[in-house]
């Protein structure tokens, strides 16, 4: 019978495990900061989200609002919050939250990347995720973050025979999947939209491991799956249809052949919330462990 | 015809690319540090190239040639050398001759992760890799930029179908290759010793561009490739067989059937250490699109 990986499942746990977590690195005075710069009405259901998460484990969330006019949106005022953030010792974490207005959108990577690299939890900056590939530190951003810690969970991350096939190559989930596939030595297909279809299908049918981001509701159906109940099947995809939350993955004409399956919304999704959180925790633990010159000196 | 690609013959030009760039940028006075503490004869002819070549750009190359004392090259010692290099305004880069002796070899990414990220010429830090990985800035370690840099010369940086197969995952080679070829949009088949050897022949067969660093002479046979003269072999290794140069390409197996090969050793090898000296003044010239919070204050 198929399983199915259910992040949902395993909050609890976690929440309990940050609480303890954030009462013994003594930041119950410390806050999270996001920087909310769009008018966007799932944003706005996310940045509920993660405030409340932060509540629930005693790490209070400060929203930066900003004036939502284009005008004034220009980038070096952002970047001037971001670097007063980074200055402010009670800040442990800054996340800008996605996707930027239309006049800052080709900014966001330059914006990103202004953040102390420290406070960087969602890890899409750069810097952290380089430091990552050549094995300094463990680290992923938020949602390739959140997909390996599910898998973990199931014992799935470490998979008999390692081929795993990514479908689309996004900054955020991607590529830094496929770099930390590749600490793992498992054999990587990376693929995206102007791939040969057919033969990205056939790829999908041979690899053991298929995680699919590329945001294309139903793209991933049985021409990509075996039916023998082997291959493990990961939707990060998150959309509406009919009023109804699905995935990339059209699950109903996947689901008896695989042999496991995240179901949207609760599979994966629930945990890149968590994960934003765990990273903020783990990058308090590991500040040490990162390149001396690149601390921000705390004020 | 298959066709040579052959790094050597574009040498001359670059050098004096390279040598008007030195002049423009005032660099007559720096140097670059090479941090040299092995006990490696092909480490040495290495170094000696380096020297060579700068010479021939009017940068000078100083050798830091540590006591080889196993016992005194302590981990601390060597950070702080590197510090110091740091701050030296003069030094434009810092690379550390790989491979480090068995003492050190387990600090290898760590040291290399303390040189100032706009002196990290070789880009094995992680932080430069990073920030090219979100499209930051364009920037590649010396080997892979290399190929990159020759495939471009010859007009095959941007291929028609786009697929790459690449055989390992190396932090020096494969892994940022991979990562590279992704932020270029390309189907990425990335191989290590373990997976499946049938199957990997036979997605090299169906791949438009095969880039071989596995450091296993001869491995790549005529087994990896069609006969239909469409695809281009890039040969990464560097080794020695009956006294002979040899790469990991068994060229006699291969070259009636490929599009284009690189030779070993006059293929991708003299770009590799050109390619040094292009990230050098490369970096002089993007040091400001860097995130400020990482500049290292010039004494």
């Amino acid at each position: 019978m198929t399983q199915l990986l259910l992040a949902k499942k395993h909050i609890p746990e976690i929440k309990k495990r940050l609480a303890e977590d954030v009462a013994s690195l003594g930041l119950e005075d410390s806050y999270l900061a996001i920087v909310f710069l769009g008018e966007n009405t799932s944003s706005e259901t996310y940045v509920r989200m993660k405030r409340r998460f932060g509540e629930n484990i005693g790490l209070s969330v400060k929203v930066f609002w900003q004036d939502r006019d284009d005008d004034q949106l220009i980038e070096e005022k952002v970047t001037e919050l971001i670097e007063s953030l980074n200055k402010d010792s009670s800040c442990v974490g800054v996340v800008i939250q996605l996707p930027l207005p239309p006049s800052l959108f080709q900014a966001t990577n330059r914006l990103y990347s202004k953040i102390a690299i420290e406070k960087d939890v969602d890890g899409l900056g750069g810097a952290l995720m380089g430091y990552a590939s050549i094995g300094l530190i463990d680290f992923l951003p938020a949602t390739p973050g959140a997909v390996l810690r599910l898998l973990s969970v199931y014992g799935f991350a470490d998979f008999q025979w390692k081929k795993i096939a990514i479908l689309w190559q996004s900054n955020l989930v991607g590529r830094p999947l496929a770099i930390e596939m590749m600490k793992r030595w498992w054999t990587i297909l990376s693929f995206n939209e102007y791939s040969d279809q057919k033969e990205m299908k056939e790829r999908c049918k041979k690899s053991d491991l298929i995680v699919s981001c590329t945001g294309k509701i139903h793209l991933v159906n049985d021409e990509f799956v075996r039916d023998d109940q082997t291959q493990v099947l990961v939707d990060v995809g998150y959309g509406h249809k009919d009023g109804k939350a699905v995935g990339d993955v059209y699950a109903e004409s996947v689901m008896a052949k695989v042999l496991a399956l995240t179901p949207v919304p609760w599979g994966v999704w629930p945990l890149t919330v968590a994960q934003l959180f765990i990273n903020t925790i783990e990058l308090q633990k590991k500040r040490l462990m990162l390149p001396q010159s690149l601390w921000i000196k705390r004020s």
